[in-house]
């Protein structure tokens, strides 16, 4: 095992990396000038010390509250609930919603050992007591567990005056009717709205 | 941009990963324990400075001359001539091959301004005179350049006696007629052997 040996070793460790990546990786490493690599290992090293959770949503951050917790500019009366840190990114990346967002942390999973205890609740139920909230748009993944954990806070938050609402689930646009699975048929059907 | 927009970003520009991979990386690594970054970052770092070329064939090593070169175990009569040195790792893998290797470092490409004295070609010469090698496996890749490299070389060894021979070009195997593109199905026939 010699150093290009380790590195091939470690890149194919990572998701969606395999040993064929992994070596096509190390080699354009190797035969690229210098700086990319320290550019690179140094991008690395930092991310750890560099990124934290936000106090208040749960997001990613470089700093104790992020970006968009601290924008004026944001709804402050409608909160995105997600079950990732990524999953802030993605949505933001639509430029579709404007409100702020509050991170569980995953999902409830009896079977992983993941209660509603591990999530972060109890500070959602705080948010919406204390914050003006007026909508609570539930975006956990459509899943059996992201279901279950929405239909769990919708629970919790059923004594407090929110409206509780969770994303459209259909067919994916430029999708085919054809290539639809069953589930997702189905539930386009029941959330079908008026032409 | 923070930190984990940078990471992202440096990802994203090695070969093989897009933005998507990129995203899903960084945060693994994020979700991950600390030491993974650390052993990646110093993996990606001492890279350049551990891995240096082979003084004889060419190829990567960590010392002055390559593990295959030193291996007194290996077939001295035979050179196999590659045009990278990922290509040696390529057929090192497959355990078929014993005897020792060249790289030239790439192939001739008039187009992109790379002619024979880019290459490794007065080393691989002066191997030929001073070694007792009795045959030039020529391992370059079935392709335009790679096949006018061949040749090339062919030409320039023409005078040592020594037997120089190109890798079968073919059908690959597990490989269906039907899906076979026009040139290596040619190829197949003029190749072709006695059953």
């Amino acid at each position: 095992m010699n150093a290009l040996d380790d590195l091939i070793e470690s890149f194919s460790r990572l998701p969606g990396i395999g040993k064929k990546s992994a070596a096509r990786i190390a080699h354009h490493l190797l035969k690229s000038d210098r700086s990319l690599c320290e550019h690179l290992a140094h991008d690395v090293s930092v991310l750890h010390d560099r990124i934290r959770m936000c106090t208040v949503c749960g997001a990613y951050t470089e700093s104790d509250i992020c970006d968009i917790c601290r924008d004026p500019g944001r709804d402050r009366h409608t909160l995105c609930v997600v079950e990732q840190p990524q999953d802030v990114q993605t949505i933001e990346a639509v430029r579709e919603y404007q409100g702020l967002f509050h991170v569980l942390g995953g999902v409830i999973a009896p079977l992983e050992g993941i209660g509603p205890d591990q999530l972060r609740l109890s500070s959602l139920v705080a948010r919406v007591q204390e914050e003006q909230i007026q909508e609570i748009i539930l975006a956990t993944n459509p899943t059996v567990e992201g279901d279950t954990t929405a239909l769990y806070i919708q629970k919790i938050l059923k004594n407090i005056s929110v409206t509780v609402t969770r994303l459209a689930s259909g067919l994916p646009v430029g999708g085919d009717l054809e290539y639809a699975d069953r589930l997702t048929l189905a539930r386009s059907f029941r959330g079908r709205s008026s032409f």
